[in-house]
């Protein structure tokens, strides 16, 4: 699982890289002691902190206490917080904080909040208005 | 060596982290097809590349494609170079590349320039002006 999270993870990588992105992974983002996303990636304009998830299926849960320290993360470093998810067969969308479905002990990604994810394309800025 | 390094490259990302920076080790950066510095951190306004030495004395030599690597990503994802050098029983320097002499085949840092490397206040945006 680990391993395979590391696939996704490097996969997501290279598609910053191929964007105008310079991107890195986060040397034990779980177990450091201080929060830590799992990419962080710039273009000299935006940065952004991403937490990297993939799923079979909906829905994804996400601890409170993983989304909380994202934010607190990325509010110090100077970044935008985005929860990166890939469902199979699926392009790569991207979530804000204030997108997510709030649970009991978290917060989710269902059927109710899929759609709100942003393309990659937008998130790299090359997102073209097509609804004109 | 590998393990020691990360060692001091831990204890350097603790400074940042009590220093109102928020601090990543970068996974793989060694070995990743991307050129990828050591260290990354940010406070919101600030941001540093960083590539970590230690020695046990000078000269501290680099190769050319380390630092040119090291620029390159810098540029393109928004930050500012640095090489953080440990001595024993000395504070941690920051050189620029300007700092850096060059060699035939790279860079170094010896007696004639190790006084130019600047204190982590300073990095940190913490100096005070002793001068006057």
């Amino acid at each position: 699982m680990k391993r395979k999270g590391s696939r996704f993870e490097r996969e997501l990588l290279e598609l910053f890289w191929n964007n105008g992105f310079a991107a890195v992974r986060v040397a034990g983002s779980g177990s450091s002691s201080h929060p830590s996303p799992d990419l962080i990636v710039g273009n000299g304009k935006t940065f952004y902190a991403l937490e990297v998830k993939m799923r079979k299926e909906l829905p994804l849960y996400i601890e409170g206490e993983k989304i909380r320290e994202l934010v607190m993360f990325s509010n110090l470093f100077g970044a935008k917080p985005l929860v990166a998810f890939k469902l199979p067969r699926k392009k790569w969308k991207f979530f804000t904080v204030a997108d997510l479905v709030e649970t009991e002990r978290g917060y989710k990604i269902d059927e109710s909040n899929y759609h709100l994810g942003k393309d990659f394309e937008e998130v790299v800025g090359k997102y073209k208005q097509e609804r004109l």
